[in-house]
């Protein structure tokens, strides 16, 4: 039987190039997507776009009620997006997000009987996210070790970050080479109902940034 | 300010037990409970009204597709639960549950800069259950040392597990002393729509044998 692996998709750039990885590297990718009060749908149907045109051998979207606990820009309406994202963690922050994932993640490779996950996170332009950091991976990967039923056996899947140490030039130039269609891709924090980016915000920023030095087009589409 | 604590709590009798012991620590008790495609809403119920007999701050029930996820008896309607667990880990076991539970729970101690959360794990009668044991726990404390805004200073909430090394009747005689009303608690994995419990499951045997080796009468109520 071909490995499996659990790949976390968003519909954004990250998870689509490590979905593009993880399929590289041999693996039947089992893709897990997460509908945790988003503002819009778009990235939930970019994320399904994505995993039907890189082969993913299944897509699912897991709900949760993350916007019951608050606190970010991104599940809160009362709180503005800001267009700079200024110093620190940005607001855009959703409390535990990538523990909440990979932790999901676990267990869905639990039941697949999957001997790896793939999670996009990347710690060069990671925006001051504390769980995108090289020791998060790591003390994630430890506690995967221990706490499911390959865990009692001690160990459990493999924890892939790919993008970690990759420069976001670096990481749109493999994913071009894997044929990563990145006009189906939405990074935009404020995308509408089509998936259009803004164009202002920092992961529009970042994004636009990453093809330039990458000296490649930039094929996402933009409203007005 | 009092300090805070996020409580897990599923309506049974540790969780409870948990709660009256974190409240007698003196913590501000935010208890987060958790409908995951259970088959009965009898334990969010009890949940309900543990939080409000012991004096929790709030009460907050998440929503989650685990179902979505398959692989466990509790939440897939096609497996039966079987009277005895017998060896090994139980088919009752959910992919990942406590990762997943104290993942939400850390991002909800973040939103309310809480120092502390509780979960009612025990290495004692656990069942099998590998994220129940004390090297999960130590794990996920290392994790959360790093995965939130608190952990770019490095340090996160201190995870505490009370119940860790204690019986089923140390529990029962520890809460009981604390004013938990166990009557109000539902352990049954099969309970009725009114949270009566079956009296044949693992759960309903592990807690009426606490009951009796603590001398203590059983308050719980049974079906038919």
């Amino acid at each position: 039987m071909t490995d499996r692996a659990v790949v976390l998709l968003s519909g954004g750039l990250d998870s689509a190039t490590c979905l593009a990885m993880a399929r590289a590297a041999g693996y039947d990718c089992h893709a897990l997507a997460f509908a945790y009060g988003q503002r819009h749908a778009a990235e939930l149907q970019a994320a399904e776009r994505v995993a039907a045109s890189l082969g993913a051998a299944s897509f699912r979207v897991l709900s949760l009620g993350l916007g019951d606990i608050g606190g970010s820009a991104l599940t809160d309406t009362a709180i503005d997006v800001p267009d700079d994202g200024g110093e620190g963690i940005p607001v855009t922050y959703v409390p535990a997000r990538n523990t909440v994932f990979l932790s999901l993640a676990l267990g869905f490779a639990e039941v697949l009987d999957a001997s790896a996950i793939y999670i996009g996170v990347n710690a060069v332009d990671y925006s001051g996210y504390p769980d995108c950091r090289p020791a998060f991976i790591e003390a994630f990967q430890a506690l995967a070790d221990l706490a499911t039923r390959a865990g009692v056996e001690g160990h459990g899947p493999v924890i892939k970050a790919p993008l970690l140490t990759l420069s976001k030039s670096a990481i749109v130039a493999a994913g071009t080479e894997l044929g990563v269609d990145y006009a189906q891709t939405v990074s935009c924090y404020q995308a509408d109902a089509d998936g259009r980016a803004c164009g202002r915000c920092d992961s529009c920023r970042l994004r636009q940034r990453g093809f330039a030095d990458a000296g490649l087009a930039d094929p996402t589409r933009y409203q007005g």
